[in-house]
């Protein structure tokens, strides 16, 4: 038997890659594989008290500092008490959203913020996915798509379309610099095409 | 006219620092200066919303990694919004605990978290106060009066008795390290001799 592995989806808002870690973990699952399927910010129920904090009354009263160290916090607990179980008891863990996000939002929001969370990072997490689905996708058609979903959670969507385009650009590149675990996917397909070629990779 | 101060006070739960931070408080106040009291954790609306997290519910369903996480956001959030803008607005700070109790409290727990701590610190925080009073007591007694008080917030206090003496020979280290802004003060006597001796560093 395989080594069990941690998949991560990433993307912006609006990409389809929740849809997409949720038809990969069933495919797995159909296939035979004890699966955990997650997500952040939450996983874990820590991670979601911390969540709630972050994601629910009035958005700005956090700096951008503030929320690193809260995602941090979120994370440290989800792999405490979701991921690293999982693995250790030989299940495939698949989470819609890990560390890449908090390096690509909060990098676009200020660049001097990436140092910080990857120093952060290493110090507090210290552990990548061992494979990493990025779902690429028009910022624009990915936009309209979040804003019709209103979750009232996806608080990045009221930046606009520069800043979804920042966004992309900054999972581009992430992709690029870390072609051993990531694996570049168009979105800008039918669901079951995008499926279909991340099943490819299982 | 001086340059406004940040002035801590330290020391194991039980010593009186709470007592004396508000009585060196007033004392400056009276003295014409212009003064916030403040405390760790908390200090702020976000901060004590984090403190709420930590210290309530169960208190075993944090790791101690997530927990110096919380307190490290929390401390940030007292920083951004209380203590920096008080300190640009000339006034003078005093809080009741700051980064020293994360030090002493998360090292004694576990000796390999102090250096996380640190780092953490140097981090998101990078300041220390300019003057620190340290309350030394009788850990036996300190425990005594802790336990009297039954705040339901201090959970150290559940430890006992040795663990009590290990903070407080890490609150003696921490004052012998930092002799530039650390002053020791004997806890075991009045809480109106102690204030007078404080006053006098004022």
């Amino acid at each position: 038997m395989s080594k069990p592995r941690f998949i991560t989806f990433e993307g912006i808002d609006g990409s389809g890659k929740s849809t997409q870690a949720r038809l990969f973990a069933d495919y797995l699952s159909s296939a035979g594989q004890d699966v955990v399927l997650t997500r952040e910010p939450g996983g874990s129920p820590g991670g979601e008290e911390i969540r709630q904090l972050v994601l629910t009354g009035d958005p700005q009263r956090w700096s951008a500092e503030t929320e690193i160290l809260l995602f941090t916090a979120a994370r440290r607990d989800h792999l405490e008490k979701t991921i690293n179980p999982a693995l250790e008891a030989g299940k495939t863990v698949v989470s819609d959203r890990f560390a890449d996000s908090t390096r690509i939002y909060q990098g676009a929001t200020r660049g001097d913020l990436r140092n910080m969370v990857d120093q952060l990072h290493s110090l507090m997490i210290g552990r990548e996915p061992d494979l990493t689905f990025i779902i690429d996708m028009d910022p624009a058609a990915a936009l309209a798509r979040g804003l019709a979903r209103q979750s009232g959670e996806d608080r990045f969507e009221d930046f606009g379309l520069s800043f979804q385009e920042t966004l992309r650009h900054g999972f581009l590149g992430l992709a690029h610099a870390n072609p051993e675990r990531c694996v570049l996917i168009d979105g800008n397909r039918s669901p079951e095409q995008i499926a279909s070629e991340i099943a490819a990779h299982a």
